[in-house]
Order: structure tokens, then sequence, then C-alpha cells
């Protein structure tokens, strides 16, 4: 399951951070100490590069590479790889005065003044023209590297641009997907409010000043920044393709940034890799911070079909949240390995050490302002690096889960950007975590998926709130349950279609539940409705439906007001599988039970755990490595697994912001 | 008192909705089967047209209106009357691409793109002359149509425009009320802050980087919005009196909306019709949320000075609200009704039938994406259309009302843009809906009218928080008290003239009043202040006035701090009437012991009603009508009226969200 | 130390009011009873002037002087003296209209219409033209004037403007500065995120669509911003000092106003002035509003190095604040005798006559609406007019302060732009007051002076939250530590330097603490951290350090999770001195212990009193006089001082909001 590229360059856990040493210049004695330092900190990997692009190229055509070299050369002498980065996240002032087409126009069409990062246009063929230069320039120098081990492309890829050349673009990408203004006009139903257009120059990006409110328009916008974006991805992988075609490359994501569809990007890198920035300690506990963390790289590691890049974390806190609380002892082990346990072959930071000046002085390095290695977060570091050293042998092995939970950024983009039933807030990040908390919480693994993937290696698949039908997703649903899969389905599910378009008539969905919904209460944040079933009484908060079953088991109903007796949890068998609906967001326990009840019924394993303490798996050929992780914020007890053998951290119990790794060899699973 | 134009076409309840059959042409069934659930769901109006232009005028000067025709002749053949749209309420995207100048200007000077509705120039040359030529074919091809009951002008008119010709039109609006630059001057106060004009062309609309606080100016620009809308109003109704100068006209008002002061527009219309979206089940019980609807119900038939239309209410939930919470059963009949008891001789629903896409498709619709009679809401609309049909002797039936409530748009305004005592809010609309509330408690029908309507028909008038004098409203106070009238005034009162300059020396009121206030305190939202009088404890807050009585009889007196003694709720003698001031907001139940005795001074009915009922009342030549209404959320006994028969509803007792409709025959009424 | 040029004049205490008798023209009795009426109120000073542009040049170069020269002349005989102002807080319409270069440009890079005040660009040639040009006319009718006894220049100088004139002074600052734009971008640390200039013209100011986080720019804005301000003011001055070298010039600060530093100001103006409008009574008690209006008033002292001038304050009500409370009884006399015990030779209002329209008619004023002198705020004034007659004595003495709290404007723009643990807020305003707080509890008087002051005459020194060290200040500390003084540091304290560069190494302040921080916890609103020493449990909120101890002694540890027996507050010995250090944000016991402790061991005096009583001094060649004033809102028993006479106020108890005034006199003082 392994990434070949990376992996056989380097079969061990990456342990590093973005380094930017063209910002010490000025300091001569820093650039070697950083080296004893990294090494000291069990340091193997460097991402360079970043943001460097004045220093690369200083002035319009003339490049300076080597001081580049020699930062390569000597990281490489020290056994230390190195992501190169191409250095587009941010222009040089020179590029922004010359040329004012490269920087963004904002949504009220605003042009930007030179700042910040991330401030440029995707579509201008001057950036384009630059990006190309300056990234084959690097590809010719460094392509051929030892030292370097993959392309880190960009940085952290955001935002859009409403600019002439991005409209141009958009309407280029209307005429390809509609072919004619009248189907276009049908699916944005632009009859209403007489929005109906008779031209395609009359076509415009979304504008707070002007539409904003055609569902159908919004979606096609972020589908086209999605692919303007992955278009402008491509054309810096380009000129490092051509030089060396089997060049590794990634680019650091964001977990679930809503910005742009991921999935989107996954056939064009090598392997995935994002950037890790959890809030822990803002609760009485770290269980659901824990628990959401985990989503996100099961996301990433879905993502990546296999191992995938920590590519950025901090070593102590961010400076850009509210509050920057300082990590607990233990935390930083426990949030490095988790990720680890979730599938990266990496852990690294941003950054290995602070810079003097401007924006991010007081985010958390490795190396402070003091430059010593005599700090609690350098510790924290080292400890890191050596547990990394003794877990080398999971390094490339792979995550098999039987369950999957579908999060889907197009149903996103949909469902928040309709107005309906709760404006405030539908809560479908938070609906979709309920269920993969259950799941996370039963010690099962979970694979993270749009609705678009293929579904035949799950033996239950929960797709919470599935407001929009992509194409083609009712019937893999459907062929899904059919040859024996549990499905959880949910309220507010099978609304429209990949439009924004209602269906009309008999709800689609309503043969795989057995249950038709006929209305959706909007409820207020201190309003509860509750259910009575088998399991007891269950709360449902925000949003509840108004059903009647047609062929449906009902499981529970209502109690409360006029929707006393309409149901709320069913369960329908569709062929050989069996499809659970629940009627509105129901409180934790509520998903519980079901998760328990499709386990049992799929023949999925529940891993007996205390609260707040999950087991994740990654597996090799020759067995598994069972990583078991307390986000409780107590020491529990858990029962330990059978013929295993403990790789890492003190028998029992499980500390506080512990971390135990236990290995099973093949021969010893039954 | 009915409406001569609309009753005799119509001598019975409206009912109907909103209609686009436009955006269905796609579905070729979809026309046919809507006719029939209309006649199913008891409909026999709909309103079409609306936001149509684009489908009437695809290109400049190429009007399509067959399938208009066909519409309203395949409505009529089913004994569908329609009310046919000016189409004016959102313009053609090639409208907007050819001529720019139609599109609004913001108060930032930023000119909007193309796009949402209501976003055009009241001012502008070009569409004025694109609206003359839609509504003139309009009117040539449809004002004689028999199907044809009525003209639905544009929709919902609203927001401003801060174009260069608004600019001009300013000016010149100026230029006629002030005749010169000096009157202008003294009036607007200029001279504080170096505000003084010394020419005419540097007189420019209030703007967020320029003028915003000169307050005579912001008063005069809110007016002049009125004015010019109401002049593109009479510019729409222009071609079709034209055509046929009986045409009946009325356009769709939004309660008590706050940019447009609807009094000056009534003398254009052939009856007032509005838009009512109550938010129901936002609290414990819907006591308050019913009084106010009740409240914008009377300002409407106020308005319309007899008979009013109900032109829009949603059939289920809206979605443009934070929450969409649905009716509970029996909810929507008792909304409905409540309309028509206050005077309404209409139903009307925003929509027919939900759009399959863009913003409002999740708004309610007697006819939902499953396309059929089978659901709650559907079920619900038969029942409010049978209803209708059983009171259909009520409708064109009149209201004489005792007593009104003063709810002024200018001195709404002025108040609440003056930087004075309470800057977050003084609270204006809610201090009115007290007095209101408090009729509404007692069963006492009233009218609800700006500062400068007749007042002789009553015998007592509420007049809270009347911050601006504007002329002739003392005199006009005077003399109604004068006459034997019974005035209930509040703080804050007789503040300034109608152009927000304060009056000086003795106050414009105190004659009527006998009570001088000296200061006003703006109290934090915490704070209380009790007053003790024969009816006991009452508490005061947001403001209060230390004010020295003159001749006033002292009622009840403040009992804290450096307010202690001073009076708080006084009563003076002015000629044959009678004046109440009150020197603050005085909670709920100090508001219901003043209208209780001025009732009982004057003569007034006051009927003995649970909490959270209320009696209102229409009458006819032979009779009234007289409706219980319950929005106290649980079941109420009641005292029956005497010698009255019950035409609608149950006996006894009057169920959560009841209401019961009882006939009183003229001659058996004592 | 008193001010000659003022006092020599009016060897008195000012009492006075603005005052803007052009509003008033067309009121022709207006004028002569004002006279009446000021005579009566006890007013010595009227400031005359202020926004009068339009009235003294309605047209370009033609001035209109004779009706000022009028009223300061009826005025001067009616005993009243003028402060005259220079009208530029706003300027004419035609102003406006001519030269659209004379309005700012926002910082988004639109130019502002012509509107409110304060609306001009101080670069601008035309408005530094048109100033210079109405400013000599002034001079040279009434600057030898014997009833004009000072200018007031402009009016609240404060806000920004990014035209290019503007950007243009910018870079020349900035090449002035720096010299080289290798030395501004080692500064501003341009080579994160590619922002190295390499050119001047990239240069431009920090914009919302442009740049923003780079933080020694931003610093750098503000010192511009300043810089620009502070050169007008120069330009205001000139042609009046031309004409008149000895004219006594003073302008109206805002406070602590954070767009500009007031420290660069002081070298221009004759004597400080300062516009007070604290918010009486919005909490249970007017204590912590009490001493945040002392610590106001001896910031304005510090700054004016002896006496000062309140030169606005409201007698009664402000209008744009979100509450406008009325003063209770008392608290009108406490407030204005406030400003004078804290070293204020004036009590002055704004405004005399509330004017009739615009956006400050509803503000305080001595004359209301009504016009007459039977109100309670008249009164009022007139008993302050009464009281400071009876003290007139006093007027001209000065206050020795032992102490001093160091309050740093370029430290306050650095801590709040930093992006660090607490981004919602780091408290930096409410630290120094914590300080402030417990001096003015006990009775010592206090200097609220910048970083850079000379520190030689006070015995204790705190200085909290000095994030920044600005050049010599480390040294300055170090000096005043090493003869003898006590110095009080916090936590987030020498972090970085004068551009906001980190120190890097050793922490500069360790020597002088004994005490090296490592870490910051940004906590959450909720979250308390405790810890235990001599003098009980105390708590710490919003940043703790966790920190290791070199030399200093602990007087107490924290308690809580992993900062557990880690210091929270120290005592170090350098040289001869003595420094606190106090790792957190302590609760206000524990900022009193410190104060405490540190004044017994500096000798410096601490007067018992109840809590919410201060006691403030000033100080002559013959004795010295007390002030005891009660904010604790109850009435207060204090032990009077001994050998002294009670000049003002009734003998005992201090009654709520009361003030007792003693005189000491030199010969019976130990």
């Amino acid at each position: 399951m392994a990434h070949p590229l990376f992996h056989e360059k380097t079969p061990y856990f990456l342990h590093g951070a973005d380094y930017n040493p063209e910002q010490w210049k000025r300091y001569p004695d820093v650039f070697e100490e950083d080296l004893r330092l990294m090494k000291k900190a069990q340091c193997n990997v460097m991402s360079v590069g970043i943001f460097s692009w004045t220093e690369l190229e200083p002035e319009e055509g003339r490049y300076e590479l080597d001081w580049l070299e020699e930062v390569i050369n000597r990281l490489h002498e020290n056994d230390i790889s190195v992501f190169l980065a191409t250095p587009t996240g941010a222009r040089p002032a020179w590029m922004s005065r010359k040329y004012p087409e490269v920087l963004r126009v904002q949504a009220d069409r605003t042009r930007n003044l030179h700042g910040l990062r991330h401030n440029h246009c995707f579509t201008s063929p001057v950036y384009r023209e630059k990006t190309e230069a300056v990234n084959r320039k690097l590809a010719e120098r460094f392509a051929a590297h030892q030292g370097v081990i993959g392309w880190h492309i960009s940085n952290e890829y955001g935002g859009d641009c409403h600019c002439n050349y991005c409209q141009e673009a958009f309407r280029s990408f209307l005429k390809k997907k509609y072919g004619t203004l009248d189907a276009l006009n049908h699916a944005w139903w632009t009859t209403f409010w007489s929005h109906t257009y008779t031209s395609w120059e009359e076509v415009e990006s979304p504008a707070p000043h002007g539409e904003s409110m055609v569902h159908g328009m919004n979606l096609d916008w972020k589908r086209f920044v999605t692919e303007q974006t992955r278009d402008f991805f491509r054309h810096e992988i380009q000129p490092i393709r051509k030089i060396s075609p089997q060049a590794p490359v990634t680019t650091n994501f964001m977990g679930d940034y809503e910005g742009l569809n991921y999935w989107k990007f996954v056939d064009d890198v090598s392997i995935v890799s994002w950037d890790s920035y959890p809030l822990w300690h803002q609760r009485e506990n770290d269980i659901l911070t824990g628990s959401w963390t985990s989503m996100m790289h099961d996301l990433n590691r879905s993502l990546s079909r296999g191992p995938f890049l920590l590519m950025e974390s901090t070593p102590s806190v961010t400076n850009w949240q509210p509050h920057s609380k300082l990590k607990e002892p233990g935390m930083h082990l426990l949030s490095s390995l988790q990720a680890v346990a979730h599938g990266s072959d990496s852990v690294q930071y941003f950054q290995w050490r602070k810079s003097r000046g401007s924006s991010e002085k007081l985010h958390g390095a490795v190396v402070g302002h003091d430059g010593t290695e005599h700090t609690r977060v350098f510790r924290d570091v080292q400890d890191t690096g050596e547990a990394l050293k003794a877990l080398s042998d999971i390094a490339g092995s792979g995550t098999k889960a039987p369950a999957a939970v579908i999060y889907d950024w197009e149903n996103r983009w949909a469902l928040k950007d309709a107005q309906g039933p709760r404006n405030e807030s539908v809560f479908y990040e938070e609906t979709v975590h309920d269920y993969y908390h259950a799941f996370w919480q039963a010690g099962i693994p979970v694979d993270v998926i749009d609705s678009v993937q293929p579904l035949q290696s799950y033996k239950i698949v929960a797709a919470p709130m599935l407001y929009m039908l992509r194409p083609g997703v009712k019937e893999a649903l459907e062929s899904f349950v059919a040859e024996g899969g549990t499905l959880l389905l949910t309220h507010w599910s099978g609304v429209v279609d990949e439009n924004d378009l209602a269906f009309l008539g008999r709800p689609p969905l309503a043969d795989l539940t057995g249950i038709v919904p006929e209305e959706i209460d909007g409820m207020y944040e201190s309003q509860i409705r509750r259910a009575a079933g088998k399991g007891g009484i269950r709360e449902f908060r925000y949003l509840t439906e108004r059903s009647h079953v047609e062929s449906a088991e009902v499981l529970s109903s209502f109690t409360d007001d006029f929707f006393r007796d309409h149901p709320a949890v069913t369960r329908n068998n569709f062929k050989n599988g069996t499809v659970y609906y629940t009627a509105g967001r129901v409180e934790s326990a509520g998903v519980q039970d079901l998760i328990h009840q499709a386990a049992e019924e799929s023949g999925v394993e529940i891993v007996p755990l205390p609260e707040g303490v999950t087991r994740q798996k990654r597996e090799t050929d020759t067995g598994s490595y069972l990583f078991y992780m307390n986000f409780s914020g107590e020491e529990q007890v858990y029962s330990h697994p059978e013929k295993a053998e403990l790789l890492f951290g003190s028998r029992c119990p499980l500390e506080k912001h512990g971390i135990h790794v236990w290995q099973v060899r093949k021969e010893e699973q039954k």
C-alpha cells in the first residue's frame, strides 16, 4: 500500500519541519547551529523554499539559486532530506508593481494591493508565465539532487479571484459544462426572479453587490475555483515533470478546507500531505477534538489511498487562534503519533525556527528565540523523534477499513448555501462527526470519502445529511445495499440533484429507506424533541422530519407535540442489505446505538473501550499494529489485545494523553 | 365600507397564491395539474406575472405575451381570477448589460452588478421608459380581460439609489421644499461642524464615507426616497389607467417596513394589500407574536380605510428566517382568519408551487416538490378555503374602532436616527406595541395611524414616544382633547419639530400634560426604576424622565434614587378631555392599568378575556361578526357574547390556536 | 510648577465651556441672554471658533471676522476670557467641492466625500495653504486682544489618510528613518512570506486589501501618523507665533487616544489640555471608573509636566455613548474637582448651550433647550463655579509623585497588533490600570509616563507588560534599579525591540528579574491558575508564563497542572534596588500586596483608606492640599490628616460621591 516514490528513498518515518534559512542570512552562525540542533532533535527532513521567491528571483529574470543549493547540500551531508517547495505561495513585490494583473480581484471587484500571501490570480497569463519560469529553474538545478526526496508545490492553495481573466475562464467552464445557455438557464432555474441569461456575456461570478442567491451558480463557481486551482497546480508540476518525469510531488492540504474539493487533486499528487492544527485543551477534555482530528487524518488517508504525510503541525502553539494554549505534557507525542496511527508516514512541523519578525514570529517552533535545546518544546520534539525511530517498521503500512463515512464537499457547499430550514446552521460537519465519532469510540477503522467513491469494500456506510445526490450516487447506494451492505441515512437527504435542483415527485431515496419525509422543522437552539424506542428515550435537536412510513420497521417514534407517533429511527430491508434512517439530529448516544446495531449485524468487530480512548490499526504483510490512544483527560484501563506485544508505551494503565502501540504478528492472528 | 372596485367583481373572500407557471414551461403536465389542485384547494385567485419580465420581453422591444394570455384564459375558465403583476420587481439581464444606469448605486457610491431583485434606480430615464413600455403592452392586452380583477404593481417596493440621477432629483426635491439654501441651512442646522452649504451642488445624499450625522438631511433623504418611489409607482400605473381608467391597482406592502412611509401611497392604491410573515412559535407562547401581527393588520386596514388584502403569507414555512419552524396544527387557519378578523378580504400565499431551483425553492408553498395534495400543508390550505367560504358574508365588511394608536413613520425615522439617551435602542416599535397590546387584550378595536390622520372619530388616542411633532399635530391633539377625548402620552415626546430641530423654551406639550420633563435617563438593560401608586408598584426600564408637575394630578411617583418623589404617571384635565402621561417605559401591567382607566372613563367597552385571547369585530349594515382568537398556547374558556350565534368553530372551550366566529344581528343588538 | 503663560493672566481656576454663538445668529436675543447666564453660572472662560470655518470664510478668500470680534469683545467686557480656536476641525463644503484632495482617503483607498468632521488630509498642500491663511487672519486680528488668553488649535486631532500625498510622505519618513531599503527590509523582517522590497515605490501604507500583517510596517505607519499630525499641528501654530511669539497654545487631547502618541506633542504645547468623558454609574459602584479617570488625569498631568486643563467635560450627559446616564447628585462636582485634585487648573464643558439641530443637539450643555437657569444641571454648574472660587489658591500648584506607572503608546501598538498568545485581548490597558489602581487605593500620587521618560525622581516604578523595549529603556530600568529604585515587572515583557523584532538569545530583562520565562499560555476566559505564597492563594487569568528561576527569590508559586511549582511572583535584588516579577495577570489583591510591600520597602507613605476612597495631593511653596474623594457609592469614614484644615466639604463622614479638601501649611509639616 505504500507510495513507492517516497518510501523507497525513505523507508522510515520522516520527522522534520518547514525551514527558511534565507531569513537568517544576516546571522551567519544560525545555519550551522541549526544543523547541530536538527540532528539533536532527530530530524531527517526539512521543507525548504516555501515563500522564497524574492530570494530566488530578486529581480525579473535574474535568478539566485546558489544559496539554496548550499542549504540543500549541507542538509544532505547531514542526512537530512529535503522537500523542495515551489515559491508561488507569495509573489515578489516587484511583480505586483510591474504586473498588477497577478493580484487577486475580490468578489466585490476590488483589485487587491500587494501584500499578505495567496494573493494572486490562478488564471493570469503573466503569473503562469513567471511560475513556469521559476519552477523550471528549480527543476533544472535540483530535480536530480540526491537530497531532494520530493516537491512541495506552492503552499496551502486557497481563495478565489474575480478578475476579467477569471470571468472569461468561468464562462468557458460553463460553456463546456452546459453547451447551451438554455441548458444553463434550466440548471440554474433562472426563470425565478427573471434571471434568464440571453447572452453569455451576462454571466458573471457571484458578487455581494450583484448575484449571490442563484444556488446553481454559486455551486458552479465553487466547482470552477477547484477546477482552476487544480489547473494551476498542474501548470506548476509540468516544468518539474518535464525534467524529471518520476519526481514525487505533493501539496499541503488544509484538512477539510471548504474552498477546494481535494478529491479533484488526488490524481495529480504522488502522496497526499496536510497541515493539522487541532485546538487541544479547549474543552473539559480532548475527546471531541481527538476524534475530529482523527476524522481529518482518515479523510486525508482516504484521499491518499494509502499512507499520507503530516506536512505541518505545531511543536507547541499556534499564534493565529483566539487563544494559543500550551500543550499539556504528553500531548505533543500523542498528537504526533495519532497522525501515524491513522496512516501518516511523517511528523513535520511548522516551523523549525521562529522567525524574528512579522506576523508569525510568535508561532510555535522547534527552536525558539532563545535559540537553544533547553526547552520543554525541544525535548518534546526529541522524544517524538525517538518514538518514530522505535516504530520505524510501521512506516509504509496501510489501513483496511470495514466502514466508511461519506463527507462530501459538493453536498456541503449545496447544503450550507441553500436557504432552508435553519439558516443559522444545519450542522453538516457536526452531524458527519457524530457518526465518525461513534465508529472511533467503537474502535472500528473508517474511511472518510465523498459520495462518488467506490463502496464495494465496505460493510457499513454512513451518509449523514446527503442533501445532494450527485449523478450515480443513488444507484451506487442501492447496489451497495443490494449486495448486502448496511447503509445509515439521516434527515435532509436526497433533496436536490447536482445543480441544487429539487427532486420532484417521489423522493429518490424512498425505496432504500422505506420512509417518506414530508416536512422538516428548523428548531431553535433550546428546543428538544424526544423519541422513545427499545434503547430508551433519545433527544433530537436542530432539525427533525415529520414523515410517514412505507415499508420500514419503526425502531423509535417521536413522543412530543404534533410529531408524536411519527417515526424517529427506522430500519428497512432492501434486497440483501439494510438501511437505517434517522429523522433528525439525534444525541450522540442515539448514533452509538445505531453503529453498534449495524456493526453487530454486519459482523464488524467492536472493541470495548473506555470513553475517550480509541484504537486504530495499521497493517502490513506480516501483521498489524494497534494504537490505543487516550483523549479522556484521565488515566484509563483497557483490555489488552490478545497475542500482541507492546511495542511502545509502558504497560498499564494508559495514562492521561497516553498512547500504547501493540504489534500483532500475522502468524499469530487466528 | 367595502372597496367597490374589487368587491363587485368578487363579493366573497379571495383565496389564492402567487403563481409562476413560466418556471415550468419545460414540464408540460404541470400547468393542467395545477388547475386541478387549485380547485381542490378552494383557490379562486392567482397573482401572475410577478418577476416575469424576461419571459415577457426576452429581447429589447420584442414582447411575448401569448403564454400569459393562455395562463389567464385557462385560469379564468376554471373560475380562478387573476391579479396581474407588472414585472418591474426584477429586470432582464439584457437590460442591465445594455443600460447599466438602471442598476442601483449604493450609499457608498458603488454601482451594483446585475443580480437579485429590487436592484434598479427609480429615477433612471431608461428604466422608466422600459417600464412604461412593458406595462403598456400588458394593459393593452389584458386590461379588459374578464379574468383580471386587479393589477399587482411591481412587488414589495423598497430600497434606495444614490446615482447621479437620484442626486439631482434629491436636490430638486430640496429646492422645492426649502426654496433657498439659507432655509435649508437653518432647517439642517448646518452651522454646526461648519456644514453650511454655499452652493446646491454641494448637497449630496447621506453616505457612510461622507455625511451621515446631519439628522435633518437624513430625514429629508428618507422623505425623498418615499417620494421618488411613489412617483415611480404612479409612473407604473399611468399606462394602465390610460387604457382602463377604472382599473383597480394595488401594490404589496411589507407591514411596517421602515424604508417607506406607506401613508404617502394610499391615495394611489385602490385597496391596500400586504405580505405577512409572522414568526410563530418562537417563544413559549404566541401571545406577543399574535398581538404584533394584529397590529400590522390594523395598520394596513387603517391605511386602506376599509378592508385590505392579505396578498402574501406562507402556507407553511418561510426559508429566509434564521429558523423555519413548522406551523403547529391549527396555526395556519388561525393565522389566516386572524387577517380576516382584522379586515382582510383575502388570504393569499406566496407561493402556489415550490420552484425547483434558486433561492426560494425551499420556501413553503401549497404544492411541494412531491407535487401532490397528500400533505398536511395542502390539507391546511383546503380547510382554510372551506372556512372562507363558510364566512363569505363577512367579505367587504368594515371595522369601527373607538381607539387609535399613533405609530408614525417620520417620528420613527427621527427617533431612531437621533443620537440621544439610548443609542442601543429606544424601543419605539416595542413601546407602541405595549399600548396596542393592552387594547388587544381588552378586546377594544384599534386603528393604527400616523400623527397627521384625523382624530375626531376616536374616544381614546395613545401616542407613545411622540418625539417629533409634525406641523399641526400639537394643535390636532389639543383639539381632540379639548373636545372630550382621552389622550395617552409618554416620555420622550414633543422634543423636535419636523426637521429634527429641538423645540426651544417651554415644551410644546406642557399645556396638555400639565407636567414638564427636565432630564431623561438612558438606563442600562439591567436597571429598574420603580414607581408606586394606587395600582401598586410598577417597574420602569430603558428610559425614564425626571420631571416636575405643573397642573397634573400625580397618579404614581418614582420611589428609587434621585428620581424619588418625581412623577411617574400623571393625569391632567385639559378643557373637556383628559391627558395621561407616563414618564418612562413602564411594564405591560402598567400600560394595561392606564388603558382600563381610560376606557372606563371614556365609555369604551372592555371585553373580559383570558390572557392571550383577543376579540376582534367586523361590522355590516345588518350586524356584526365577533372573532375570538386564542394565542395563549392553551385551551381557554371565555364568556360567550350575548344574543350571538356561533358561525364558525365548535362551541366550547376555545382550543389551543383556536378561533370562534360569532354573528350578532343588528335587530338583536340592544 | 505653574505654566506662566496662562497663569499670569488668570491666577485662578478657569470655568467655562465651548461656545458657538454663530449657530444662533438668527436668534438675536440669545447672545445677551447667554452673557447673563454665564455670569450667573460663575463662568470666566469660553472656547470660541471651534468648527467655525465657513462662518469665518464663507467663500474662498473672503473672510468675515467682525462677528467674532464682537463676540470676543462682549465676553471680555463681561470678564469672560476666550480660548480662540483655529477652525480646522472641519472644512467648508466649498473647499471639499473645489479641492477634493483635502478629503481623506481611507485605508481601503476610498476617498471620502464631504461630511462629518476630522475628514481632511494633513499632508495636502491645499489644505495646508488654506489653514495657514485662515489661521493668519485670526492671528492678525486677535493675537493681541486682551480677552484672548490662549489658542485652541483645531479640535481633537485624530485619524489618518492614505492618499498619494500621504504615501509619498510615508516613504520620505521611512527613507529618513532607515536610509536604505536593506535596513527597512531587515527591520520589517520582509524575507518572511517573500515581502522583500526591491524599490521604494513598492512601499505603501497598510491596507485591508493589501498588506496588514507586517508588524514593523504597521508600527511605522502609526509613528508616521503621529509625526504627520504633529507636523500639521506645528504648521497651524506657525502663523500665530509669527505674529505673537509668546502666544500660549494648546490642543485638546482625548485621554489615552490610541491613534496618536501624545508624548510627541508636548514640546509644542504651552499647556496640555484634554477632554474627559467618563461613563459614571455604569457599574455597581464607580470605583474602577473613578480610578481609571484619575489615571487619565495623571497621564495628562505627566504629559503637561505640571498643571493641565480640563478642556471639555459634560455638565450632564453625552449623547454618543450606548447609554447616556444622568449624573447622580454630587457626581458633577466630584467629577469636576477630581480633575483639579489631579492637577487641572480648569473645569470646562462641552458645551455652553445645546445646539438646536444636527448630531449633538442632545448632548449635555450648561443651558438646555428650555434656555433657563432653572435646571438641576445649571445649578450643578453654578455650585462647581462656587467651589472653584473657594479653592482659588490651589490654581497653579503642582504634584510630586514618588511613583510612576509606565503606560507606553508604542508598546501598546506593538502588543495589540502582534499575533500572539491571546488575539482576543491581552488586556494591556487593564493590566496597567491594575497597577495604577493599587497606588490610587493606597493614596500614593503617581505619574503616568511612557517608557522613555526620566525615572530618577521616583522610588517605585511599575512597568506592566513591557513587551517592547524601546532603545535605551533596558539601560534606563537597570540604572533606576541600580541606584536603589524598586521596579515592578510582569509577564510578556522584554519580548521585542522597537521594530517588533524579537530579542534573540538570553531575554534582555533576565539580569534585572533573575527569572527566565520559557513559555506563555493564552488562557480561556473561564480558566484560572492559582498560586500560593505568604499572602495566601491568588488567582491568575488570561496569560501566565512558565518560567525558571535564576537568582530571584520565589514569593509564590503556581499550584495547578503543569505549572505547579513554577514561580508566580518573584523578588530579585539588582545592585542597590529591587525587582518584582509577576508571571501573569494576577487578581487585584495580588497587585495590592505587591504595591504595599514595595511602598513599605521604599519608604513611600501608604494612606489607609476605605475601599473606593482615594487621596490626591497638590503642592505649593507654602504647603499642600489633600483631596479625599469617595467613589465607593456609600458614605465613608476615614482618618483625617493631621495638622490640616478642612478647606472644602462638611467635616464627617465623607458622603456618597463626596469630596473633602484639606490644607496643610508648610510650617506645620513635620
